[in-house]
């Protein structure tokens, strides 16, 4: 069973993960990357990953066999598991949790080959909408305070499988940087009675500058105190606080919006490794005020991370309005590739 | 001139560098790393830096010449600059400040083929010493809140010049982990009269599980809460809340300590790339009940970065008991390694 554990100082919960567990001698030795022989996201496959939560396939089609465009299952090696009671216990001082929570994959695609942004609109929009699908299963459960989706690209930004995919985690508590946003917005509204999110976007198109797209619904920019070089993030111009308030007609607009960015980060920067992380409102209503659901996407692009992750102060050497010239005037080839 | 601009959500400062600046243009290539012909922290090559700052030399050498042990000079690429007045202002809703600070370099050894943890520890007592000697003279300066003193080790934890060194910066900012450390303690000392670091070694002695080396007066653990696999926090075991107040006659004590526990990392992980940072009081007298200077060090043995940076939530796959445990019985073959 994984443990949740709250750092004393600072109220930071850790994972420490059994189900994916590294003994201490594992890391003095050169990593000896065993490639399985197949792939485990490849249709025909199935079997090597847990059974399917939920598909969209074609008609006809059995479950746990080819036939789907799109695939959830359950980790093989959850960071969190889903059987058990919730506990919180003191240790000494310390206070621990048992680990549990849901941690699925979205495989996004059958084609071994294809990333996420080379999929047509509407194969990235069932992305988005299963991500929604399965956030509406999971509130469901009492014991759930967060439902995180994230991606990783690339080795170097954590994705161990090369296949396309998307992550998800449910859990019991918010996380610390999710937390500290709802407290400063939260703040905000007391002190304004605005979102701060929608002066943000306000800000962003008197400015103009930072703006990478922009279309009737979304907004696309780097952020002005941005910490890595071409952060950005992606917003909803209407103040909507949970991701699921986002109905199915946005999601084309927004997997447009979505491709559109990726795309420039994959022409314009040699496709580099990056995370995209999806912040919503934690489950309930409360933070509708003044919570605003958006995607930070971030490359990897820089190697300063240590110093960074200890002092939380960044240095970033690239200007935010000149990384999004760049990436606002590049030539997309084909903005609509499609399979 | 650098800025430092704040995120108005979480308010954390980011300087936006213009010293070190790359061009958007600059990612899309693959890296031409060009090897200086002449490494610019050997004897021989002093004015390939800017003019030392202080230095330990032998008696009779001349400044920026050979005949030194360990040399502090001013960085040739600073993330913030000496010169000018702080102004603060807002930029619409935003706000920024001008990049003020100083961002020096420590040359730890003319010995270009040492690391830090080779040196005989009368030597490493000598930068331990240098970091006081410099905190000593930059706090004087009213415009610096905080001095941060830390050291990257390795290309993949941030290092661009294998010749070791240390640097410090000194800021008009608290860092935000800091900061959260400050408030986290303060709100300990508030409700129980008693430091929390104080009680956290307390709690690890009684443990027993998570250290690594104690001696009379300093303790190597892995926290409770680790983020990262061998994550390692040495403290004086007083209570002692600024690293300025650890005199001279514990030192070599010191010294002896953090030789140690760079040993076992070395030996037992194969010389992972790792950061240390000394987290330190802020410059001034109001954090004396509540803080405790330590030094946290962080190897780079695991690549989940992004995900971690984008929310604040880390998945350990190793437990620090075990992980201590390792480290506590490795076999060092000569604890006292000397040049």
């Amino acid at each position: 069973m994984p443990e949740l554990r709250k750092d004393p100082i600072i109220g930071r919960w850790v994972i420490i993960s059994t189900e994916r567990g590294k003994r201490p001698t594992h890391y003095g030795q050169t990593e000896r990357r065993i490639k399985p022989k197949a792939c485990p996201f490849c249709p025909g496959n199935e079997a090597a990953t847990p059974r399917e939560i939920i598909a969209y396939r074609s008609d006809g089609s059995i479950s746990n066999q080819p036939g789907w465009s799109l695939r959830v299952v359950s980790n093989k090696y959850p960071a969190l598991i889903i059987e058990g009671e919730l506990s919180r216990e003191p240790k000494g001082i310390y206070d621990k949790m048992n680990g549990i929570g849901a941690h699925e994959v979205i495989i996004e695609t059958p084609e071994h080959n294809l990333d996420l942004v080379d999929l047509p609109v509407n194969r990235i929009k069932d992305v988005l909408w299963v991500y929604r699908e399965r956030y509406m299963d999971l509130q469901r459960d009492p014991r759930f305070k967060y439902i995180l989706m994230f991606k990783n690209h690339g080795e170097a930004a954590g994705a161990s499988i090369e296949h396309s995919h998307s992550q998800l985690i449910a859990t019991p508590i918010i996380p610390k940087r999710v937390a500290e946003e709802l407290i400063g917005s939260k703040k905000y509204y007391e002190y304004k009675e605005r979102c701060i999110y929608c002066d943000i976007i306000r800000q962003e198109i008197t400015d103009q500058e930072r703006i990478i797209l922009e279309t009737d619904s979304f907004i696309a920019f780097q952020p002005y105190a941005s910490r890595f070089p071409f952060e950005t993030w992606l917003l909803p111009k209407a103040h909507v606080p949970n991701y699921i308030d986002t109905d199915i007609d946005m999601h084309e607009e927004l997997a447009t919006v979505l491709k559109g960015v990726l795309m420039r980060l994959k022409v314009g920067l040699a496709d580099p490794p990056f995370n995209y992380i999806l912040h919503t409102s934690p489950v309930g209503n409360e933070y509708r005020d003044y919570y605003h659901w958006h995607i930070e996407i971030i490359p990897k692009l820089t190697k300063v991370a240590g110093f960074e992750w200890g002092t939380g102060f960044y240095i970033n050497p690239t200007k935010p309005e000149d990384a999004a010239k760049f990436l606002r005037e590049l030539e997309i080839p084909d903005e609509s590739v499609s399979v």
